[in-house]
């Protein structure tokens, strides 16, 4: 493969893309390929892609240039990348167009490294606090060993308490045929607005395309885990321990209670209310409340609940039924 | 408001308190208030707060010299300042007579800072270790990259696994009319007792007002949070990412397992031990075993867990005795 | 108690070591005894122990020079060391054979203390980044914040996000009789094999004897707790915020999602799926898929949780049927 360095953000032709990714082009090979961007925020000059059938449906609307697909894709409003593995592929292309600014090798003066300790070739060691190309606003206060990675942007009158970290590399992996993980890029953008509060040992991730955004006035916990792409609104509260999985959208105000989860690419409507401990798995609707694990309407979760602990009595319930339906039918007989 | 600095947690009467907090005050306006105190915890010189129906019971015993309430409380043995908003003016009352100790802008020598990041206006930035004011006994180990922050207070022979935090604040917010958040200043005392050991990534929280305590011998594994206020007896034994919620009281020897969790203002009896998973939401008494969500006795839980497995063949069960009674039934006409 | 200094890692006889540790001896005590190892993993040279009766059958095929045991034991292939404590003369033997590497006393040049803190004597506070015997390999990219203890031993092109941390110790504590913690040293070995990811505040633990490993290609995401002594197969995948308890092995390709955890000393087969927030408290089969508190096949937890919800209805019919069944009765008398 090409040295993912010869591009640096530059834009390539789509001919050029195809070969270097080793797909098949159906389409106009003089395109310029700048970026890749998701189906929904591609535009004009980007290369999208289709991994996941369930947003097959979204691709007739995209405005993308091109899109990385397999052969269950039969028609596309934008030339197509033909592979076997569209997510692997995806991989490769934000390898290429997108490369991640990687630390130089090297040990940060701010660095403890014991004498004893052996160190390999080509090791990068950084503690950095706030990282290169980063933005932070006013009045804003950072808690000790927090790390705020490169080219995340940090609004007004922001508190991070001790050890977080923002901007750490989001969870992408794609499978190769050999069973073994390729990285993904996380090269995406972070964007903490005003007001925003987030834990001790919190971790905001960044993404491999798109943003990963915290509302402003948003107030989350220790412990709690923001994946890559995950955009929250305004005002909402996490409490400690919670989980958001990638791509997910909190409206403003939800309120998700301690140890709560919900997983990626799902949407919590304005003012939703998750219980502690619960899994949402699908959408919530505005203002409504969930919880369990499945997550659903908290009252029909509330009396599940009770219900399961008298599954004891339901059951001996049954039996007498049975003895006594045997009794009745020995009768009537 | 007046400017907090203008106080500095020196006494100021109820009068000119009930002002500043914009208040109706019913009650003698010249008695001294200097702290802001729980209800139980509050003596003369202390303002407290009713914001829970729930601790309204608690309010004709307590010593405060004054409490703010709203108008649901008809009578009370002090001083009452009226609101429509009795958290906000309690969050308020905290800003104004416990100012937090906020850190000086700048950026600690400690800190990396990219020389391309950019930086607002009075950000402060700081690799703090052991905060101002902080004590720490004999014969400690603090692992790397912990954080023990101002004024914690650490006896002897503890030891703190790295990136560990004490002393963060605590997550407390009193939600404006507007449905913005304003922070509580977390000014508690926080104290680890001797022969405690704390886990990699443990957070343990700074409370607004009143102590976050752990007792001699526990020991807390990695991950774990402790919000604000709770207080923990002596050789309780806390698996990974436990977490309590605030003001919740463990006594001696309580056991939780790995991820279970307890919600806020409960009481676990000496002893008591918790279930992997399980999510306690009210009292458990000394030496009982819970399991579950919501959290009951573990025997009825492991039963219940057999029998949801077997709901299909219960439910087949019904379906049958429905056949047998309606064909009865048509027998017996 | 000898001061455990004086064996220096050097052999000791097995009527030394009885002495030492207060316990009766059976068999020869001239053999030397150098190491303590599990009852699998000890050879000749080695104590072992059995603390826990579930063990008990793989005594007799133990090639340990000695075995710590009560006496619920009656047999074993090599000499016995009696005690009616077993774990916690465990725990003595482990630190008197294999000192942990304390901390020197001392404040690290890159720790911050402020100087209105307090310390103690003897207190030991370091910032390592990478600490003593550390051996890093080629290509690796260690993030801020992170702490790589003693003697961890990474592969190459290891990629450690933000404020991981490798190397803390095991939570590992013998109960005394007066029902205090007494801290089992945490000296065993931790190995992090090539391609490996971590992310930000994931902790892996160190092991009190034996090894903590995680194999190659091996990728795991925020927050997520390794325990003592778990072994991780190639190429899996652990989402969030998961939990794997002691002693656990994962073969290859295993997959967890997120928020869910593992039990100790169980064994999940190669290429098993685990749901999200699931509890796995036995051995998984190879390939299997398994959801739930605690977790079974995949497909019966979901059929169980849609039941769940339907109790209500459930427990209608019931009572419907014992109306009907009561008025048949009636009849037929």
């Amino acid at each position: 493969m090409t040295d993912p360095g010869c591009y640096t953000r530059a834009a390539v032709t789509l001919a050029d893309l195809a070969r270097d990714l080793a797909c098949r082009l159906e389409g106009d090979g003089s395109i310029e390929i700048a970026r890749v961007a998701g189906i929904e925020d591609a535009g004009p000059g980007d290369v999208t892609f289709l991994a996941n059938p369930k947003y097959a449906s979204k691709l007739a609307a995209t405005r993308a240039s091109a899109v990385i697909a397999d052969d269950s894709v039969t028609s596309a409003p934008c030339a197509i990348l033909r592979t076997a593995q569209p997510y692997l592929v995806f991989a490769n292309a934000v390898a290429l167009l997108m490369p991640a600014a990687r630390m130089a090798p090297g040990i940060s003066p701010l660095a403890s490294v014991d004498p004893t300790a052996e160190l390999g070739g080509d090791v990068a060691i950084a503690p950095f606090v706030v990282g290169a190309g980063a933005t932070i606003g006013v009045d804003c206060v950072i808690h000790a060993h927090v790390s705020i990675r490169e080219d995340v942007v940090i609004g007004d009158r922001v508190v991070v308490q001790d050890a977080a970290v923002i901007g750490s590399d989001g969870f992408g992996f794609a499978r190769r045929p050999d069973g073994t993980h390729q990285k993904i890029p996380q090269v995406g953008r972070i964007v903490i607005e005003d007001d925003v509060e987030i834990g001790a040992h919190a971790a905001v991730d960044r993404p491999a395309i798109g943003e990963t955004r915290i509302g402003s006035g948003t107030k989350i916990d220790n412990l709690v885990q923001i994946a890559h792409g995950v955009r929250i609104g305004r005002n909402a509260l996490l409490a400690a321990q919670v989980g958001i999985a990638g791509s997910t959208v909190l409206d403003d105000d939800v309120m998700m209670a301690g140890q709560s989860g919900v997983t990626g690419h799902v949407h919590l409507g304005r003012g939703a209310k998750v219980g502690a401990k619960s899994a949402v798995t699908k959408d919530v609707a505005a203002g409504h409340h969930v919880a369990g694990v499945p997550a659903g309407d908290v009252e029909e979760w509330r009396e599940a609940t009770v219900l399961v602990r008298r599954l004891p009595e339901l059951r001996k319930a049954v039996a007498d039924l049975e003895m006594r339906l045997a009794a009745l039918e020995a009768k009537v007989k």
